[in-house]
């Protein structure tokens, strides 16, 4: 195919959109393939379009190759279906909902678990015809509260979205793998460096989960690693290494002190270091009491405590992960003044205990460890409150802070914190939702049996920016070839009747050769055509300029930026391998 | 590409769905292709997608080929452009509303024109950039009243759009007739046997639009057509043939009588011809009047009287079009009450002019032409009242209802009507969406000018039913070969080791010659293979079954029934020259 830039709608910007902050952003819109229409809206121009058929074509066939089955559900979906997983509800805010003629609930589908569970159901009804495997792939909804960066975090985009049925969780294994090596071949194809990261589920249920992270400086997720043995996870999904229990035997009584003016760690640790307790004491000797309430969709509020090492901050990600489904809140001082036993500053297991407050800790308080922490009186604090001898919490929570030098959970080397961009993720669900709509089939046996699902998205339309934000420099984009708009960039870059004439064959030839050409046939300068192809991103740019007249062509590399003169009359051949590689 | 029954997410379903009336609703749900959701919003499964991805793929070879270029603009729409238009309200219960998280309103893209007109004005700025048409293949939402027949009226559903953008008129008309021959080429493509009529535009605004229809017996839009000259139109669209204006001379005076009881066209009638008036008097001497409100969106009512022959109903859809984009309702009681001047049964031109009430007549109440009509009293008729004589109304409207054997506007033969499904629609909009939105670019002559649009639309989603209504038997569909779902339809129909392997083989090289095989490899009898291949619809069906023993394979024609023998050994040459005819 032959694209002619003087016939093709596009405009080139000169200037970065002023609403844009990341080169990808900034790039996408600069080079016209993509266009704002609404916060987090974008319309696809015909380049852009192209890139996303291109991802979409990659996706489509790796999945294919697993054996997944392509259908498409709508994007309008009836409230029915997620009322009955409560996803109604928990979805808050981030769930576009309306009403149609008649008042009936509608919903834009943010993620299909329950229609394809119901799909599922409504077609097949014996052992026999598992294990299945569906996907689609849909524009899908999202009311993000800040869309950012154009296409990267968008309300209106496109996933790629399966969902595997098994009948026996060994099934619903073999599934997660298969998806999981489609997506090493679908990011490696794509030319997208990435990492595998251990996941909490979110608002999805379920258990197993790893998300596929693109690098990127610019990602709003934060994922820890250990160089030393590979392993990655997001940050609300590190364990954190407990230290082993202690024995009581010879650990000194609890003492309650005098300590004025010590509301918080620092002012604590500096009494504390001045009142010759017998040894140095820093803010991981402090046990820091945090209150939040916590609720369930639609439950009441009930006060939780969460007990950390007075070194680290409670993280709000990991400790919301933590309690999801459920949601929470700080205390406002009109929850402090209804519970006038909680002493701001100076809050200790004691008074939490006596009034039933749920007190939950961090991993690292184990039995045996000796805490200097609040007694609940102002100016007041315990020293050598031992754990499991003097407190007794609920049980351990992760809410506090992964910090960069934190032992592995894998044992192996420490934690060093990096970002990314969630261009994918695999869920072992289970049976959440076969359960919420009673999907039983005939089992070998003549029983009823229960498939276990499994879902797995990719972030499509998402992709475009992830590549475009890792390849690009500072002149414009860098497509890798499986993705880019076109095979080839021909600029005419002479004015000569002859030059332009030759610069038409070769665009022939080499759409005969099956590339696919964009042909730069403009009247503009060459500077100004150089400019645009470097900022389009065609891997392989071939001006027919200056050295036509000597029978030279010149094929440039946009990767490498390397270019070469070969002869005209091998021309075709030589780009033809410059593309194939 | 080899797809197995024994593995396809396919279930077909012996009996017809409850909610399903007309053929092709009934066999693409029970062959599997189609899942309802809600009213009007279905799923597409596996089989069902490929027929859809064939209509879209000839849709878009020929929107290409026109020099049409693709882009891709959201479904979730912000409000302000329909504002602009207007479209925000005129569209009514039709369109689906939202609101954001931040109480912001949008809206879910019934058509595009607003923001493909945006799109033109953001990128493009001189004469040099056009013309330029631009489309999209889409998912669209409309609130329909009554969504039916499954795909055939959904209210999500795919369509291509395109706009066409033109300097002057006679490049609108290139575009126009450019889009017109790519859309006689698609339907025939597709085997769909349609007609194009002439029709009016609805809320489209605009002049020149065409609509095309196929043909089919439960369709919801009526034509009419002459045999004759092959004019066809839209109802709506059909312009009455006027007949030639009377001279007033020798015209007898108008008289008033007293006409008691005659308050229907037929007592009047009756009354006429008891009372002597020297002629035979039919309903066609008769002029009824009748009344309506009208409003454009947004304002007051006003009264309107509909003057028509006596032996015409007035359409309510031909009414409704001449109105467009004002809206019309019938008088309450209370109206009449408001209005005493307006004497049910009686009511004359007369009343209506001297209290100012808007008048429009049927084209065919010419100058000097003479009526029986209302005197405005209960129980008194005017005979011999000229119109442009003793009465002269505001202008003529196309109101009455069009019937078989009225002369053809064309002036060659009579109309006969018939019944047909909108697949396509094409229109000359004019400036109405670059008027309001300021859309100029630099003229030749460095003054600004603005662009004409051209707005085209194809029924996508709607395309696979009407196929499958236009192909089917009381067997199943009957797929035409550009948009099955796959080639050949292979059955193994011989539990014989040998005649199995045979299939596998036989399909491995139909494969390898580029041919998409469903291969039925279900542990099923015959006859259940038989029926599915016959509810599936895939053109030509293969069988290895009894006659594999010795060395032949059937293949049968879908289309006609045919069945015939061939040898095993040539097999795969036969089978690929049955498809490829």
């Amino acid at each position: 195919m032959i694209t002619r830039l003087s016939h093709l709608f596009l405009r080139t910007l000169r200037d970065d959109p002023a609403d844009a902050e990341v080169p990808s952003h900034k790039l996408l819109v600069r080079a016209g393939y993509v266009r704002r229409i609404a916060p987090g809206v974008y319309s696809w121009l015909p380049l852009g379009l192209r890139v996303l058929r291109q991802v979409e074509r990659v996706v489509r066939e790796e999945m294919n190759a697993i054996g997944a089955q392509e259908i498409a559900l709508p994007a309008l979906l009836p409230r029915d279906p997620y009322e009955t997983t409560n996803r109604w509800t928990e979805y808050g805010d981030g769930l576009f909902r309306l009403q149609d003629r008649k008042g009936a609930d509608y919903l834009l589908g943010p993620t299909h678990e329950e229609l394809f569970a119901l799909t599922v159901k409504g077609e097949f009804t014996s052992y026999k015809d598992f294990p299945v495997t569906l996907y689609q792939i849909q524009t899908k909804y999202r009311d993000e509260e800040r869309p950012r960066a154009g296409i990267l975090r968008g309300r209106e985009f496109v996933m790629k979205d399966s969902y595997s049925f098994d009948l026996t969780d060994e099934g619903l294994a073999e599934s997660y793998r298969a998806h999981r090596d489609a997506y090493e071949r679908i990011f490696t194809r794509l030319g997208v460096r990435y990492v595998i990261v251990s996941a909490t589920s979110g608002a999805m249920g379920g258990s197993a989960s790893e998300e596929f992270l693109a690098e990127s400086e610019i990602g709003e997720d934060t994922y820890v690693r250990s160089i030393e043995s590979g392993y990655a996870a997001n940050v609300e999904a590190v364990r954190t290494v407990a230290p082993a229990p202690i024995a009581f035997d010879g650990l000194p009584e609890a003492e309650v002190h005098d300590t004025p003016d010590t509301p918080t760690i620092a002012t604590l640790v500096d009494w504390a270091n001045g009142a010759d307790l017998g040894r140095a004491v820093t803010a991981a000797d402090t046990l820091k009491n945090v209150l939040v309430k916590v609720r369930v969709p639609g439950g009441d509020w009930e006060l939780l405590a969460v007990g950390v090492p007075g070194d680290r901050e409670v993280d709000p990600k990991r400790l919301g992960a933590s309690l999801e489904p459920a949601e929470y809140e700080l205390l406002t001082d009109a929850d402090f003044a209804a519970n006038p036993f909680l002493v701001k500053g100076y809050i200790g297991p004691k008074a939490l205990q006596e009034n039933g407050v749920r007190y939950l800790v961090d991993p690292r308080v184990v039995d045996g460890t000796s805490w200097i922490t609040g007694a609940d009186a102002p100016g007041r604090h315990v020293v050598g409150l031992v754990a499991g001898r003097d407190f007794v919490p609920d049980g351990t929570i992760e809410a506090a802070e992964v910090r960069d030098g934190d032992p592995s959970p894998d044992g192996a080397g420490t934690l060093t914190s990096a970002r990314g961009i969630e261009i994918g993720h695999v869920f072992q669900l289970g049976r959440k939702y076969t359960d919420a709509f009673e999907v039983d089939v005939l089992g070998e046996n003549g029983k009823p049996v229960r498939p276990t699902m499994g879902s797995y998205g990719v972030g499509v339309s998402r992709l475009v920016a992830v590549i475009a934000e890792q390849h690009h420099d500072d002149k414009g984009l860098r497509w890798p070839a499986e993705v880019a708009p076109a095979d080839v960039h021909l600029v005419i870059a002479n004015k000569d009747e002859a030059a332009r004439e030759g610069a038409e064959s070769l665009a022939v030839e080499l759409d005969a050769a099956g590339l696919d050409i964009v042909l730069d046939d403009r009247k503009a300068s060459p500077g100004v055509k150089f400019k645009d192809s470097e900022l389009l991103g065609i891997p392989v740019v071939v001006v027919v300029g200056r050295g036509w007249a000597d029978g030279k062509v010149e094929i440039r590399d946009r990767f490498t930026g390397e270019s070469r003169e070969v002869p005209a009359g091998t021309a075709v051949a030589d780009v033809v391998s410059a593309v194939r590689g």
